[in-house]
């Protein structure tokens, strides 16, 4: 007998017939002989729907509130999922994230999980019920509702399998699993059957939407192997373990992210500490930026370029315009026309040849490369978003090749 | 500075202007420098959609599963008021029953508030915070989220209000006050300025639906001053009070209650103990008999006939059929075309004239009694449910003329 964590995203519990498919599959695994603890996320569009609600009444709403009314997306659907598989016989019950233990910090709005105290939830195992928990929430020490920001109902998943020592946390979603890139984009990309976190987490923080990073850390954390799979078509999907037990793959995927945006300081004076200076004002206001290139430019000035994220563009700027001045630059410029385009692979750190064949890639296809960065197991470049596209296509053909299929 | 219970019921939060208008009444009740505890219900259809959300996956659905799904709807409608309260202005927080301190029985979707312990309310109030409390729900000592059935709010309310020694407890609702009878039906219904407890009781209990029954027990218990007042007329409402403190109406109101059915046990044997065991037989399946009416029938046997709401009519049948048999009655007949008309009123006691004076009306008005009950404070009356609403014309004509109207 195993203890497996499954974890359904708000498409999976869509509607009542989502629902009753999920019931299945928890019963199917229950019956089984297993122990199912299940994570569920709010149907469908709940949480826009309710978001929606706040902003007609009150868009500066307190973050308090706004987790006191979005945790009842989850409570809705947990209750229901519950009440599907009692209508198959089987033994349940639904715990809301404060029940199930979960206690999380004080940040209204992305919260992170302190610690799970399982006691209730061992006691319903014991009774041998399925236990279902709603996902993306837990209570702070003023006993109030939190929730862990978007994506936040894979975390919940993995911290409950980590605490329970489950054998297997299974991510239900509504892809097949991870793929060596966006299907919906690349025709022939292909579902992996393993890879190993460090990847994972790579792709996860470069755009790919499978998995929530924090999720991803955790289950590496504390060894709890991962499936990514969807609850439609009941395949199997791919497993995220520890890399020595994985075969390395010298790619394993191709990742793109429309989410950023390129800034450049012009002209910043040839004084050392100056480019520390300006990612500490930065890093002050919780603005995390990515890729950075410094260049030589006139008088024996630099330019200083780096990528942030869309949502942080306004706020950086505003930050840095009157800073620029301060320090003797000459301009900040921006451009939002950039997409980033990414490889992850473990088996590039032995192959010391991948970033040429990226790059040859690109220039086959005509892309021109803004800015490169690199780390031991992923390349990302930085170029025209009207060519993203294109170049996932482009390098995807690439590396995986009709021969590299077989 | 007085402390003031405020409860707004669905109707009076059904959407987002509406919302605005209570967080209207709220804030002014503040800023004149009173502490305010709001208790608030679901907005508008949400309890009946989530009911009908729940029917379409399990119609079967076990009541722990159906008060976890329904405690949502006050939790999203507390929210979105204390986000209102917010954009006007005033520092507001908003509490689930549980964080409120309120813990009752463990009958899911019927239980009763066995304690108060309002430490993080007293908390709040410290703060001089305004504090929105779900209505309608608890916590049992399961650590499981409970339902106190419907129009639990009101009881919420008159609790909160209990242990914190409330000046007013205020039931907003969408009419204007407790009328003598329901001005819908009849055009010259006066709205009351005082009603006492027991009053207010009967009529509750006879179908008129403007306050919960159990709620006007516990604030007759506790001495809580209650007003029943309309959240969008803001006229002054209805005050419910000791006996003591109002001066005594003859009659105080007139109400109609079409849920009810009669039963007849035709031919019981004449002897003693039978009717005991027949109604002792209801009152173990929580069968509530209304009006009893004990007739001689034939051959030295008696008919015997009583009331029950609509709902237990099947079951009754279906428990005495069998029965009758056993004791040697003859059948078993049951009419569901009728209708209870009640006038209430604390002055009858020491007016002995009023049953003639409403029968009379009857009489006039050309409708057969069925039935009759009365206690020191009220008279009911069964008749045909076609002539119910004549009745009450005819009653109201009656007690309330125009020249008792100045």
């Amino acid at each position: 007998m195993s203890l497996i964590v499954q974890k359904f995203g708000g498409s999976s519990v869509a509607n009542a017939e989502r629902v009753y498919n999920v019931a299945e599959i928890v019963t199917k695994t229950y019956s089984q002989g297993n122990d199912v603890i299940v994570v569920v996320s709010a149907q469908g569009d709940t949480t826009d729907d309710l978001i929606a609600k706040a902003s007609e009444i009150n868009p500066g709403a307190s973050k308090r509130e706004m987790d006191m009314l979005l945790t009842s997306g989850e409570q809705i659907s947990a209750s229901l999922l519950a009440m599907a598989i009692e209508k198959l016989g089987y033994p349940v019950v639904s715990l809301l994230g404060w029940q199930a233990g979960f206690y999380t910090s004080s940040a209204y709005g992305s919260a992170r999980i302190k610690r799970v105290m399982p006691d209730r939830i061992k006691k319903e195992l014991d009774k041998r019920n399925i236990i279902i928990v709603t996902g993306f929430q837990g209570i702070n020490r003023y006993n109030d509702m939190t929730t862990l920001g978007r994506g936040g109902s894979d975390t919940s998943a993995v911290a409950i399998a980590a605490v329970m020592k489950a054998d297997l946390c299974q991510i239900f979603t509504d892809v097949e699993g991870v793929f060596t890139a966006d299907p919906r984009k690349v025709k022939n990309a292909r579902k992996l059957k393993y890879i190993s976190y460090d990847e994972m987490l790579e792709l996860a923080t470069l755009g790919a939407q499978v998995l929530n990073n924090r999720s991803v850390e955790m289950a590496k954390k504390y060894g709890i192997q991962l499936e990514v799979l969807s609850s439609l078509t009941r395949k199997p999907g791919t497993i995220v373990k520890e890399a020595t037990k994985v075969e390395k793959m010298l790619i394993s995927g191709i990742a793109k992210d429309d989410d950023v945006a390129r800034i450049s300081i012009i002209g910043v004076p040839d004084r050392p500490g100056l480019a520390f200076k300006i990612f500490s004002k930065l890093s002050a206001k919780n603005i995390n930026i990515d890729i950075i290139l410094q260049s030589v430019g006139r008088n024996g000035t630099k330019d200083i370029s780096f990528t942030v994220s869309q949502a942080n563009l306004k706020e950086t700027i505003d930050i840095l315009n009157p800073y620029v001045e301060l320090i003797g630059a000459n301009s900040v410029v921006y451009d939002e026309n950039v997409a980033k385009v990414s490889i992850v692979g473990a088996g590039m750190e032995t192959h010391p040849g991948t970033a040429a064949e990226m790059f040859e890639a690109l220039y086959e296809a005509n892309i021109n490369i803004q800015m490169i960065a690199t780390s031991e197991i992923k390349i990302s470049v930085l170029i025209d978003r009207c060519d993203a596209d294109k170049a996932v296509i482009a390098v995807h053909n690439k590396f995986f090749s009709e021969a590299m299929d077989a």
